[in-house]
């Protein structure tokens, strides 16, 4: 049994197919001068077989995600090309009279060991470009067929060391029954795409790709962040059970998908859907979301060479305003940094990411980029309902530089004789501890808040939250964090502006009757969560619920707080969350 | 003129000497075959004399701070003994018949470029091993003596790209007038060693090694972080007006160096240092303090390669107590981590440092050093007024855990039959904004507080304090800081104990009335601050300095608190900071 860290909820049973975990130690075997060529000629092939594979998946890409994210295969065919590491393998194989598939394993591992110790970023792509297509190379060679993520045939559980963006971006939705990984953190991109998915996870392992081997049953249990390995078949039978209890549930909940999101005793609040990639849209609208709350838009830089222009922006921002007609869709500004780095600007490694130039910092600094996304968000708002909403605001100064940057493109617009909202709502993302400290400054000068609390926690405490060894530390229940939201909605409740959170906080049952005691209006989440959450509103009255958050405010220790709040959930609802 | 950030106050006028920077380029000259031996001759009599310097330089840091400091010069000797190095050299000269120093130059350069691209810890410490012992054996090529920090004969003004640790100790501190480097930020490891030794000192300049030459008359204005290079005369007799003015004021100040730190309504506050080396203490008696209020023990696990064994340390801490007396010495747990990074460790390299695996972190996980530390610091109480202080607190239940070692320790030496006091004081770093926001529940775990600002400027604002690009963030004066600093201070009252502050906020004049208004009760600081705040305290009423901190509480934005501050301090004491 292998414990990690619980990334989406949900259980599965299903067989391991191990990831990115091939055996590169192939053995010398002595050739003869007259098998030179043929060990040559079996090299080109097999550099041809992989040119033709890599085509095929960059077509594949580009059709499920638009042209520009192919771009990122056209670095894989120009290592076809490195004529230094061809010319290597071939040079060796004539001189030392060994296999060519020794050879070029052993030329593939030196070049992994030299660049190793190397940081920079753009190398580093390199290596693991190199890398990528040298396993290829080699798996032709051998004549091995590995499935890749996008070639899957059965239904699996994907067991990797890490998943990259576009590991998941060519994941055969159907097939993949879960995912569990190596690395990784709550709130790490395989953690939110996990969700999003709706496929139960579990990340940072440490030593899953070790332990399990391909074809091996596991269990992957999200909500808890326990895999069991090879289980007995009692174990295999209870989670069968509990497998079959859960897809219960999953219709119970989806009774509830037309209903409003209202407590017992009538506090209605919004239920708004976190996306990220346009093909998330079709989930949001079937688990019934009364909006956006948060569209992230970093999907349009990532993975491509260069910046996106204006107008295709706005297509896929109209686009979502169409789709969500009234309902507010809020569009997060480009949110560059932290965990989430950008190729095409290379930008200097940071010291400290996390507290680094990047958000609403970077945007202030490249207003060509600010006002290129900006100009397209106030074009789209003419066919729906959008907002705009500036990430890692920490006072009140740089809030208003980021209004005047609207300004001065709303009058860009103007001068062009383009239409747009003129009205349209400004929100900041209160995620920086200043921010929540000085929100009553901050309410003054938006239309609403929206707290982030992935950032927030991890700066209030001073937790990397990417870094395993003090994830015993983020503790969205510590008592310094649920006193700044409490603040933030206070702040904003004076000011009469609403007050709503799109971190992962939200989407945690016990923490929503918390946060509903704290009166928030909105609960941004993946929409996987949405159901979940409505139910646990729908079944407690907001007298109660308030009750609750006051008492909770009176504890001293974040573990505290989360004993005390899951077992009110308990209470609530036993038949959902007793044991 | 150049601006940079003011690193420790001062004015000096003084003639530039541009450390680290020397020309590598030797030109190449075509020798004969008579002349190969001649050749490396010449260099293998560099190599010699180049050991010997080292072995001086070894020696001089081993008399100033004892031979465990002397140690990192071992990897320096046996950079000499290189083969690979200087067979390349040797056979390069036999082969392409060039001068010697030519080819060395050339290999020196390939060195740092190949390793250029290279984040490993380890290695980089190597590379500059390399760069360093290697600049030394070309200087002796080419017959140049250089001079090192330890041995200027003239007063100077020193440039730099920036200061090690090792270069600030083995600098001759009568000869080093002020200095200045192209990186760094205010709470850099140079500032701290330019405030500690009352250097003038601007860092952050960017620039300065390449717009500064040797021997170029310069200004500098520690103060507003302004460097003057081959100023006119009129500007020349304008500053040695004001480093006299200055100096004149230095006077004044003394002149209060035996009377206490009240106001002057009868508030009376405690003055302490801050101190990081054994060699600080004459400076820490000279100006007065009342104690020391932060005692650094990174010392002693820096620049040596085992851990220092429990004597050693008590030997220090005994010192130490016995010097002071019955006045306090605040000692803070080791705080490694962050911008602090102690190679025998040999740490994981952490995306986010400052928010990693550190300080009361990483004691936590290392009982084995964190109990030796805490024992000898228990041995050593019974010879004075020594109290712990942990650093990067950030809840409850981790300040109980340190408690419970600080009990773990005692009883092991009451088992091993050594005194020591039962009763010694325990206080908190405050420099986690959750321990700031949750103060009053901690309050009730210790003797007393001491509000780390440095830290909690950081986290609250998220901003690196040590990356450039965002240093126009770092505001002490943030709205936020200042309700943090108001919300620690009343908390420790309501819990009858008392608040100090050991950032680097405290030594700033106008923060300080600030801070005296919001009740603090210690000030701790580089001791040249001591008399300049003391002055300070005792120009202005309790009463007057509560009303100034109301009013700056009520300001919107820190530039709003700073320069409402600055103003009330000018009209406090206007023959000080009027213009």
């Amino acid at each position: 049994m292998l414990k990690g860290i619980p990334a989406a909820p949900g259980i599965v049973v299903g067989k391991a197919f191990v990831f990115g975990k091939e055996d590169l130690d192939v053995a010398p075997i002595d050739i003869t001068e007259d098998q030179v060529p043929l060990e040559i000629s079996r090299f080109e092939d097999a550099l041809i077989q992989t040119r033709q594979e890599i085509i095929a998946l960059q077509k594949k890409i580009a059709a499920d995600m638009g042209s520009e994210h192919g771009e990122v295969f056209d670095a894989h065919l120009l290592v076809l090309e490195d004529r230094m590491l061809i010319e290597e393998v071939i040079s060796r194989v004539k001189k030392e009279k060994l296999n060519i598939d020794y050879i070029f394993s052993q030329v593939l591992k030196r070049y992994a060991h030299v660049f190793s110790k190397i940081e920079d970023e753009y190398l580093k792509e390199r290596i693991s470009d190199i890398n990528d297509v040298g396993r290829r190379i080699l798996r032709n060679l051998l004549g091995r067929m590995r499935k890749g993520l996008a070639e899957l045939e059965d239904e699996v559980v994907v067991v990797a060391h890490d998943l990259s963006p576009s590991d998941t971006a060519s994941m055969h939705k159907n097939r993949v029954k879960g995912f569990i990984t190596d690395i990784g953190g709550k709130t790490s991109h395989t953690a939110i795409m996990a969700k999003s998915l709706e496929i139960p996870a579990v990340v940072g392992l440490e030593i899953a790709t070790e332990q399990i081997k391909n074809g091996d049953i596991v269990i992957v249990d999200g909500a808890s962040g326990t895999v069991i390995v090879s289980p007995d078949a009692d174990t295999l039978k209870k989670y069968q059970v509990q497998e079959e209890k859960l897809k219960g549930q999953t219709e119970t909940l989806a009774a509830i998908r037309n209903l409003p999101a209202q407590t017992t005793d009538g506090r209605h609040v919004t239920l708004a859907a976190n996306i990220e990639f346009p093909d998330e849209i079709p989930s949001v609208l079937e688990h019934g979301a009364d909006g956006v709350g948060l569209y992230r838009t970093e999907y349009f830089y990532m993975n491509r060479k260069d910046l996106p222009v204006e107008d295709e922006q706005f297509e896929a921002y109209k686009n979502l305003a169409t789709t969500f007609g009234d309902k507010p869709v809020i569009v997060r500004t480009l949110d560059l940094g932290g965990d989430k780095f950008i190729s095409q600007f290379n930008l200097p490694k940071e010291m400290s990411p996390f507290m680094g130039w990047r958000a609403i910092r970077f945007c202030l600094g490249r207003p060509d980029i600010f006002k290129t996304q900006l100009r397209a968000i106030l074009r789209a708002s003419v066919f729906g309902n959008l907002k705009i909403m500036f990430p890692m605001i920490s006072g009140v100064e740089e809030l208003r530089r980021a209004k005047e940057m609207v300004e001065e493109a709303k009058k860009e617009l103007k001068g062009r004789g383009i239409a747009y909202n003129a009205g349209i709502e400004i929100g900041a993302m209160i995620e920086v501890p200043s921010a929540a400290l000085t929100s009553d400054v901050l309410a003054r000068e938006v239309g609403f808040f929206s707290i982030g609390t992935n950032d927030l926690i991890q700066y209030a405490l001073a937790v990397d939250r990417t870094n395993e060894k003090i994830a015993y530390l983020y503790e969205p229940t510590h008592p310094a964090v649920l006193r700044l939201v409490k603040n933030v909605v206070e702040a904003g409740h004076r000011a009469n502006i609403w007050v709503g959170m799109c971190g992962e906080m939200s989407s945690e049952p016990s923490l929503a009757i918390l946060l509903l005691g704290l009166g928030l209006d909105e609960f941004s989440m993946p929409s996987a969560s949405l159901l979940e959450i409505k139910n646990v509103i729908r079944a407690i009255s907001y007298e109660t619920a308030k009750k609750i958050a006051e008492e909770a405010l009176g504890l001293a220790t974040g573990q505290e707080v989360n004993t005390f709040l899951t077992s009110r959930l308990k209470d609530l609802l036993p038949q959902m969350y007793g044991n």
